[in-house]
C-alpha cells in the first residue's frame, strides 16, 4: 500500500498490530473510549515507600512479556533506567516492552539486556548512537515502533501502548506519592512525558533520591496514581539532567539560518500582537530567538505564549515580558528549572496537553508559529529526524509532527549541506514529518516556501530573503556535493515511525 | 439481606443496578479498569464557542434517557443547572438523569421538569427543601442514588456514573476552554467536584460569564476535557456563591460542643507536631477551630495540612503559619475563595484526591482529625446526615462518610436534642456514616467514645470530659424529649444510599 507521502508501506508488518497506512494530517477520526488504568484502592495510613528496586518490582506483579516504561527528562544525565533495567534482568525477567518517552546516550548501558532478550521490543521517539544502531539492526523480535511525543500521548490513552508498569524518576516525592520535578538535587524541571504514564499504567512505581515528609506541593503527579515508593541514593547526574545556559551560537551559518527563520516570521502575516511561538532547542531555532527578539521590541509586539521544550532564551524573554506565559513539557537547563520553579506564568504541562492529536485540542492546536530543525528534507516539504545519510536511526521524533500539524506556520531549518552530503534531496530516506505540514524550508543558501501557501508567498515577496523553489535548493545541494546514492536496505523492517494519529508514516528497513 | 450496619436491604431494588449490600468500611476490592470519555479530535484554531445554550446541547447530541451533570460550587448562588434545565425541557427532551454533585434550594425552580418526566431519576450527593421533599416522595421513577463526594468520584471513575454531557460553569474560561475558579465576577475558588466530571463525561459543555483570550492560567479544567464553550450574562449570584466570613457562634451550647471537641483533640494522642485536620462548616465545627487554635499556641503545634471545604478560620490558620497548607475541594466564603487565588501553600485538589476510595489514595487516608457534624446518632455510632425527624431527604452526605473513614480520629458533634426531639437514639433513620468508622460523639451534656477505641478511651480519661457511654447519653436524651415514635414509612423505596464504596448501606422509603 502506497501511502500519504508515496511510501510504500506492507499490508501487514509481523509484531505490528493494526497496520493502518497514513493518509493525511487531520482525516484519521478517533474511535472508541479512551482507557484507564486498573483500579486499585489504597487503604488510610498504608505504607507505600519500599526498600528496593527488587521490591517494587516484585510488588507491583512485573512478569515476562510486560509493558514497562520511563520518562526521559533526566535526559544524558538518567541514572533510573539504567538502575531499573539491571534489577530487572537481575530477576531473570524476559521479554519485556520498553515503552520509554525517549532514550538517551545514557541508556547504552541497557544494550546487554536487549541482547539477552530481557527486552524483546522497543517503543521510544527515538535513540542515538550504538542505541540506534541497534534498533536499526533488525535484532529485536518486532520493529521498533517510533512515536511523536503527542502521538505516544495518543496511544497510551487509547490503549495502543498499554504500561503494566510505569517507573518514574521522582526529583521530589513525598511519603504517599506525591512527585514533582522542581525540588532536590537531581530537579529537572516539568514532568509533562512522566505525567501520562501515571495516569494510565496499572501500576506506577517512583523512584527518588529526594523522599520528603508529607504532603510535597506543587503536584506534578498525584498520589492517587502511585502505588511504590523507592528510596535511592540518586536517580541522575544533575550535569547530565541540565545544561547551563546554552551560548547562542557563533556559527556564521547558523546565524545566516537564525536571521532568515526570524525575517521569514516577521513578514508571514504571523508576527502580531499576542501571537504565539514554539522553537526548537538546535543551535539555529536558539539563535532565531535573539533575532526575533529584536524584532519584537523593534514592533512592539509581545506573544501570548511560548511553547516547548524549554530553554533560557524562552526564560528571557518571560522575564523581560516578551512572552506572557511559558507552557513547558521539558527543560534543557538549569535557567528553565529555575523558572518552572518560580514563575507562575512558567506552566507545567502534560504530553498530552501538549501535542496529543486525539484530545478536545492539544496546545500545539493554538500555535502560530513553530520553528523546527531537521536531519533531511526533500522537494515535498519531507521532514526526516530520525535516520542519518547511513539509514540508521540517530534521533527522535520528539514534537516534530505535532507543533508542524498544529502551528499556523512551521518553519524548517536545516544547512543545505551537512559536511559532504546534501541535506535538501528528491526524498529522504524516512519521512517523519509530512511536507503538508511544513511551511517554510530556511537553509544558508536559500528559503523555499511550501507552493499550497499561496498567501505566504506573497507576504515573503518584500521581506528581502532568498527565496527559490524548492526544487533549486536541491538542485544547489547537489551541485555542491553530488546526488547521493540511495541507501540500500534489505526487506526487514526494523522500526515503523508511527504519525502522530497512528498511521504509519514509513518504515525503517535495516541497510545492508 | 441484612447489610454490616443492621439494614434490611432488598435482593433488587427496581431501577438501581447490581444491588450489593455494604459489608464494612474497607472489605470490598474494586475490580475492573478505570473507564474514559469517548476519544475526541480537535483540529488546529478550530472554534469551540458557541452562541448559546441550546446550541451546545444540540452539539453535544444530548438525547433522551442520557445522563447530565453539574458542580455544585456556587452553592445557593448557582444559576448554571436552572438554566439549562430550562434550555433542555425547552427542546422537549425527556427521561434524563441528573447527576449533578449536590443540589442547592435554588435549584428548586427545576421542580416542575422532573414533574414533566424531563427528569426522571436523581444522582447527588444530597438535596433539602421542597427538592428533598420531592426526592423521598417516590415519585420518580427511579430511586435516587445518594452518594458522598468521594463516592461520586469513584462511581464516576469506574463507570458505575456515565456522565453523557457535563455542564461546567466556569467563574473563568478562555477561547479555547481552559477553565479556573478563581477570577470573574461568579469566581467561587476551587472546582473540585467538576474536575471529574469534565475528565470522564463524553461532551463537557463550559457555561461561563467570563470569556477571555488564550491562553487563561492557572487552569483547573484543561482544554483537553472541553468541547463546546457558551458565554452568558451570568452564571451566579454572587451574594449567593460565597458569604463573608462567618462569625463564630455565640449560642453557647454551640461553643460548648466545640470546647469538649477541641479538648478531646488535645488529649486523644493525635495532637502532635505536623498532624492534619479536617472541619466541617458548622456552628460548632467553626468554633472548635477558635479553641483548637489556642491549644495549638499554647502547645507550640502547627498542622502539616487542612483540608475541606475551606472556610475562614482555616485561611486565618493558614496565614498565621499554624497550618502550613490547605487542600480544597470546594470554598465556602469571601476569605477562602480569594486565599486559593493567591496562596501558594493553599491547594486545588479535586474530589478523587481529596476522597475517592479507589484510586491508589486519596488525601482524606491521610488525616489524623476531622470535625464532623450529624443530624441524629445512634448507639452503634452510626451517623444519618441525610433525612430529618420526619424522615424526609434534607441533607447531604457531603464527605462525612469519606472522612470519617479516612481520619485516624473522627469526632461527630451534635446537639443532644434539636427542639423537642432527641438527637442520640436507639436507631438513626437513616445510616449515612456507619460507626465503626465514628470514634467520637461530642454533645453539651456528654461525650461518648466508640468502645472500640480502647487506646482513645484512655487517653481521654485525663481530659476533665463528661464522658459517658452512648447508652448513657441516648437515656439523657430520651429523659429530656421522650423516646421519639419510629417513623412510619412504606415498602417503597424513594432513594438509596450509597456508602462510599458502591455498596449500600441504607435506603430511604417514601413516609406515609
Amino acid at each position: 500500500m502506497i501511502n500519504g507521502v508515496g511510501r510504500d508501506i506492507p499490508e501487514k508488518i509481523a509484531g505490528i498490530k493494526n497496520v493502518k497506512p497514513y493518509v493525511d494530517p487531520f482525516s484519521n477520526v478517533p474511535i472508541g473510549q479512551i482507557t484507564g488504568p486498573r483500579i486499585v484502592a489504597n487503604k488510610p495510613r498504608s505504607e507505600k515507600v519500599l526498600q528496593s528496586i527488587e521490591q517494587a518490582i516484585d510488588a507491583a506483579g512485573l512478569k515476562d512479556g510486560m509493558t514497562i516504561s520511563f520518562h526521559h527528562h533526566f535526559r544524558n544525565g538518567d541514572y533510573v533506567l539504567n538502575m531499573v533495567m539491571a534489577a530487572i534482568a537481575k530477576k531473570g525477567i524476559k521479554g519485556l516492552t520498553l515503552a520509554p518517552s525517549s532514550l538517551n546516550t545514557i541508556n547504552e548501558e541497557i544494550i546487554p539486556y536487549i541482547e539477552q532478550g530481557v527486552i524483546t521490543a522497543v517503543e521510544t521517539s527515538g535513540a542515538r548512537g550504538k542505541l540506534g544502531q541497534l534498533l536499526t539492526s533488525g535484532k529485536l523480535s518486532k520493529p521498533t515502533i517510533i512515536r511523536s511525543h503527542g502521538g505516544r500521548a495518543r496511544a497510551i490513552e487509547c490503549g495502543e501502548l498499554h504500561i503494566d508498569v510505569a517507573f518514574i524518576g521522582a526529583p521530589a516525592c513525598d511519603t504517599y506519592g506525591n512527585i514533582n520535578g522542581v525540588e532536590g538535587k537531581s530537579a529537572c524541571g516539568s514532568l509533562g512525558y512522566a505525567m501520562v504514564d501515571a495516569a494510565y499504567a496499572d501500576k506506577v512505581v517512583a523512584i527518588t533520591d529526594y523522599l520528603v515528609p508529607y504532603p510535597l506541593f506543587p503536584i506534578s503527579i498525584p498520589q492517587t496514581q502511585v502505588d511504590y515508593i523507592v528510596p535511592v541514593e540518586a536517580i541522575g547526574d544533575p550535569k547530565g539532567i541540565a545544561s547551563g545556559a546554552l551560548r547562542i551560537s557563533k556559527d556564521p551559518r547558523e546565524l545566516l539560518i537564525a536571521q532568515y527563520a526570524a525575517t521569514a516570521i516577521e513578514y508571514s502575516g504571523y508576527f502580531k500582537q499576542d501571537y504565539s511561538i514554539q522553537l526548537g532547542s538546535g543551535g539555529a531555532s536558539l539563535a532565531a530567538a535573539r533575532f526575533l527578539k529584536e524584532k519584537m521590541k523593534k514592533h512592539g509586539i509581545t506573544a501570548s505564549f511560548g511553547l516547548g521544550g524549554v530553554t533560557a532564551p524562552f526564560i528571557e524573554m518571560l522575564e523581560e515580558g516578551l512572552i506572557k506565559a511559558v507552557y513547558d513539557v521539558q527543560d534543557f537547563d538549569i535557567p528553565s528549572i529555575e523558572s518552572i520553579k518560580k514563575n507562575r506564568n512558567h506552566q507545567e504541562m502534560s504530553a498530552s496537553f501538549y501535542a496529543n492529536p486525539h484530545n478536545r485540542g492539544p496546545i500545539v492546536n493554538q500555535l502560530d508559529v513553530v520553528i523546527l530543525s531537521a536531519t533531511e528534507v526533500d522537494v515535498d516539504f519531507n521532514v526526516n529526524v530520525i535516520t542519518d545519510s547511513n539509514g540508521v536511526i540517530m534521533g527522535a521524533v520528539g514534537g516534530h509532527q505535532d507543533t508542524a500539524a498544529g502551528a499556523a506556520l512551521s518553519i524548517v531549518v536545516a544547512p543545505l549541506l551537512r559536511g559532504r552530503l546534501p541535506m535538501v534531496m528528491d526524498q529522504v530516506h524516512t519521512v517523519c514529518t509530512p511536507g503538508e505540514t511544513v511551511d517554510i524550508i530556511v537553509t544558508e543558501r536559500g528559503v523555499a516556501i511550501n507552493p499550497q501557501r499561496k498567501e505566504l508567498i506573497k507576504n515573503l515577496k518584500t521581506a528581502n530573503l532568498p527565496i527559490m523553489d524548492i526544487e533549486e535548493l536541491r538542485d544547489l545541494a547537489y551541485e555542491f556535493a553530488g546526488k547521493p546514492d540511495p541507501i540500500q536496505v534489505s526487506d526487514k523492517i526494523a522500526a515503523v515511525v508511527e504519525y502522530r494519529d497512528g498511521t504509519l508514516i514509513d518504515v525503517i528497513r535495516t541497510t545492508v
